[in-house]
């Protein structure tokens, strides 16, 4: 590969969203004198009286939690979407708004008030998977749905409201902007290719080895070439499966494992339970043919120099492109040395 | 206007970058146990002798800043982007890359270490809007440089590494995504309609009367219809001019009053200097016909529900689409009271 990515400022291509990332290589080295973020407290109980997810508490809506043991799903008490909600569009001349339909859901991947998925057993891990799986399933299976986004926010400074380890399903009736944009590109190569685009790109990464952390018999785990985030990684199945619920049972594991040595990775980074949002792009559920579709899952973690310090995405990256300082492959070097 | 768009959840669709944003009114009440915000102090010095940008200081590199009275302009010592770095491309399969040129600045607002444009006097921010206009002149004639983008990211809330009041430029040989888009929208519109896509938008905006939160005779401060963030403001020139370096004297003056108006409602909001990052669109430099562009200036401030809450742009936001939880027209009423 060209040495001057390693050197000199340049942007990168996003096959997926056809959208371009600033790399400024040369620009690690400045000093820090901004925000610190809180170093979050580890030390949690393993039920915590006070927390609406642990086994048999209230939540806010009076509802009493059953007494899980390994993962509980519910539907989001401040659902951003509903199915209840009128049917509406609003098209006077530059106003243009439509009504969205939809479900949200809560997936807490275990009682233990103390774990995140980096603590947690491969074992444990693939009960998460399972009840994805079984999620998309079912709310794709839903009229109304033709969407379905699982992800997770991991940590205060991502948002995330409560400690108790658990993710999100947003499902709903249209597709959301980036989904389009993956949608479209993938289509487009599918068309001309006659291969899924991951698939290609898949293989030429494993053939040119920078950027690659971790592999086992079915999922890769990898730095993409055009990743924003300092430590953004991307998990891609060997196999051009359009979404989770086409995983046989092994693949299943397979993947549990993959996400397992990721976030642990992670953790060893800066020696602290790593925030992070991570997500999974998988094809629709309008009915439609979705074979270009190659199903992929993606963590967006903030911090860059140590656990109090990351990157921030704004005034630049808000009104121009994503920009980051350190390369992919020096990302992906230091992510390799610490898979166990 | 439909009234559903103030209780149930759509998506409203952006006329600049044609995406979407989804709305979701009901979801304001939901309870928050998540990340507090540190609120910054606001005792600061009028000169800070730690302070790199404060006048008389020495920066990092030895430079000694002059002892300036007003705006001070100055080459970033850690560009982003640098015009002595080579030229190149990668063209590798699905790899996909180029060299990357421009010029980064920093300008300093003012010398008083204390202030930020919220508390400066029209006159003062009107020496700011020349800068800005001589600046984007001056970078623009670069033959190296097509797009030349002003923003300020304020508070450390927002990546401002330094409260000095200071704002940045960003001047590049390619359009970045964001202007992309905006470029692509604003001249498929223009080659329809003879007319701007902004000044009918206005003409719409004034009409409807429910997102203006102030007008003098150049200029209107409003709520975009498709706002993401919860008090996201534009200031959009009632003439079509396709970048700042056109206004005349008057105009200038008008456009710092209107800088000033909302910078100070913003601080009135929750009693606090209102951190922000806010940019400035405008014509590509790349000497061609520019006429479809109508420049504005952009406010995305991430406060949500007080000094310390902010709206967190994470998981579904990064791998779906933006979210907000109050509408825009709640967002306006709430700004425009507060104007003086
Ligand atoms: O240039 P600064 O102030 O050091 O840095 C700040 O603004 C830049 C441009 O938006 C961002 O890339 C940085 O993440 C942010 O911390
Ligand atoms: O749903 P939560 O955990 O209350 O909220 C969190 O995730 C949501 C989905 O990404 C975001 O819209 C919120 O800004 C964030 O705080």
């Amino acid at each position: 590969m060209d040495n001057n990515l390693q050197d000199y400022s340049h942007k990168r291509y996003n096959i997926l969203t056809g959208e371009w990332v600033l790399v400024s290589p040369h620009r690690a080295k400045r000093p820090w004198q901004g925000q610190n973020e809180a170093v979050s407290n580890d030390n949690r109980p393993a039920h915590d009286p006070d927390c609406y997810l642990c086994a048999g508490n209230t939540r806010i809506n009076g509802e009493e939690n059953p007494d899980y043991k390994d993962v509980f799903v519910f539907t989001n008490d401040f659902a951003a979407l509903q199915t209840t909600s009128p049917v509406f569009s609003v098209d006077e001349g530059l106003f243009k708004a439509e009504s969205e339909q939809g479900i949200c859901k809560v997936i807490c991947f275990s009682p233990d008030h103390s774990k995140s998925l980096a603590d947690m057993e491969v074992e444990d891990i693939t009960k998460v998977v399972k009840t994805w799986q079984a999620e998309y399933e079912l709310l794709g299976s839903n009229e109304a749905i033709n969407y379905v986004q699982i992800f997770e926010n991991k940590g205060a400074v991502m948002g995330c409201s409560n400690p108790h380890p658990h993710g999100q399903i947003w499902s709903q009736s249209t597709l959301p902007n980036e989904v389009e944009k993956k949608d479209h590109h993938q289509k487009a190569y599918f068309d001309a290719h006659k291969s899924s685009l991951l698939s290609d790109y898949l293989k030429q990464e494993l053939q040119a080895n920078e950027r690659i952390i971790y592999q086992n018999n079915d999922f890769v785990v990898l730095t993409p070439f055009w990743a924003v985030w300092p430590f953004e990684t991307m998990i891609v199945p060997r196999h051009n499966y359009t979404n989770i619920s086409e995983l046989s049972e092994a693949e299943s594991v397979a993947f549990a494992d993959a996400i397992s040595k990721i976030t642990k990775a992670y953790d060893a980074l800066f020696q602290v339970s790593f925030p992070y949002s991570s997500g999974i792009h998988q094809a629709p559920t309008n009915g439609q043919n979705n074979a270009h579709w190659h199903w992929h899952m993606s963590f967006y973690p903030p911090l860059l120099r140590s656990a109090t310090v990351k990157k921030f995405m704004v005034g630049y990256e808000m009104f121009g492109s994503p920009q980051r300082d350190i390369t992919a492959e020096q990302a992906a070097d230091r992510l390799r040395a610490l898979v166990v």
